[in-house]
């Protein structure tokens, strides 16, 4: 199987899976006694497609997509979250995240006298005084503002008695590409197993706008920023990787020397795959009785006694 | 077996956990390559007995206790996690949280027009601009603390390659008596298998400062908090009816009908740890491929091709 028959290989029934993820929304938010939901909107692919599948299943008036804008966040991605608000038919409203994102960044650190050597990364911090954002390292900025939307999700969510609804996709799931506890967290999510490929066919089919389709995957970090330039491959490349790993279970050594993929594009896979796994699980527990919560006691999320 | 025997039931060999404990600390950080860990001191008796353990794992040098406190903390909170610093020979820095978390509770929601019913808690509601805090419900500005200092270890953890350790303890984890992506996250958790009574047992074994092991416990969010108060019940109540629940597998109508404990304790029990499961799990994601990631994709943590 070639690359372009993978793709192919991907294509989902649309009809059937909105008619699985619309039942699996509206079944796992009545369960837990709640009739609505919240998410965030932030003007792309994914959670466009959640807000429709989500309007489907519980009714527009009961799901409200938030914008949370930060300072640098483009003027077209707010654009495009409420043109899908408007088509999906669902509620909106707007947390800018800036204050409390600078609040945090432009904090100090006190460190105790005598306790230096844990900070070795240069002369700023034997200060007693660093700020959070003199510490601060490539992406950690966009962690800050991933897990403040979290925040505000959370409080929405407990203010509202409504379900938190995840956005990531299962793409972006096995690379790991997603703040641990920011944009990862939530109670439920219903794109979770569909890779980039079939989010952008489901979208079409449920009709997402066409400018939110067509345009760049972007975390919008910073200006030109594409979810493609960060990874270094393209989606429909990934994706077809990804499949023939982890879906149809082939040994990566044969899809490099069938000619099928490239070797440095399965090589990423494989890599992003093992290490983020951490992203995908609770924290590890040390065991040390008869029975260790999420080892020896594991019960599904609905488990009642 | 009554109640008393139970606690008895529920002692540990304090040698041989603390040897357990130490290698699992020191081996799960060593595994992803870092040496150091970071944690947050409360002052209470579960971070200070992770700190403990940590020190004993990487060398205090190689452990960073961070207090974060909130305006409304309390002094003391702050003394004790000072003093538990110094005796467990590891360095300590503060960051406040208070900024951070205001900046969030005072900023404003703002509604699209014409979107308005999903709001319906009141007058205020229906204005275009309404406060985060004026959404604010019982233990929504908690959560915000808890969440605001997940944000600030994992900019630490990222800024200075160290593993960020939870110190939740089995009773608080199978309660749900903690917040969500706050501090019931981290990257490892050496006490997620002790209950509050074995984490008592184990900090006078390894010497924690005897003011925090004799305190009351409390989240301190507000001065006279007691956990035992919040719960209804004592931890050592608790502990014997979890125990015997859930490590013993005994049928929970027996334990009333015995005489062995009172039936709103064991109703109190049953009814947290069934709730709260979605608080020990990673989200729900729908199915629809033949390999869903944490459903029928479920490697361990340290998994690696």
């Amino acid at each position: 199987m070639n690359a372009n028959k993978t793709l192919n290989a991907l294509d989902i029934d649309c009809g059937l899976v909105t008619d699985l993820l619309v039942r699996f929304i509206a079944s796992q938010t009545r369960k837990t006694g709640m009739k609505k939901a919240v998410l965030g909107l932030s003007g792309g692919i994914d959670s466009s497609l959640v807000a429709f599948l989500c309007a489907a299943a519980l009714g527009g008036e009961n799901v409200l997509g938030v914008r949370m804008p930060y300072s640098s966040s483009s003027a077209e991605s707010l654009e495009h979250a409420e043109q899908v608000a408007k088509s999906a038919g669902i509620a909106m409203c707007t947390h800018d995240v800036t204050a409390m994102c600078d609040a945090f960044l432009a904090s100090s650190i006190v460190h105790q006298e005598g306790s230096g050597t844990f900070f070795q990364r240069g002369a700023g911090e034997n200060a007693s005084g660093v700020s959070m954002d003199s510490l601060s390292i490539s992406n950690s900025r966009g962690n800050v503002m991933a897990r403040s939307r979290m925040i505000t999700l959370y409080h929405l969510s407990a203010a509202t008695s409504s379900m938190v609804v995840g956005t990531s996709n299962k793409t972006e799931l096995l690379l790991g590409y997603g703040t641990l506890w920011g944009d990862l967290a939530c109670g439920i999510n219903p794109v979770g197993d569909l890779y980039k490929h079939q989010v952008r066919q489901l979208s079409k089919h449920l009709g997402v706008p066409r400018a939110v389709i067509d345009k760049k995957p972007s975390a919008d970090l910073f200006p030109g920023q594409t979810d493609e330039g960060d990874l270094g491959f393209s989606y429909e490349e990934i994706d077809g990787a990804l499949f023939r790993i982890i879906d149809c279970r082939e040994d990566p050594k044969d899809l490099v020397s069938s000619g099928s993929f490239p070797a440095p594009l399965i090589n990423f896979c494989l890599k992003k795959i093992t290490s983020m796994q951490f992203k995908r699980q609770m924290p590890l527990l040390a065991m040390i009785s008869f029975r260790t919560i999420n080892q020896s006691f594991n019960y599904p999320r609905d488990w009642s006694l």
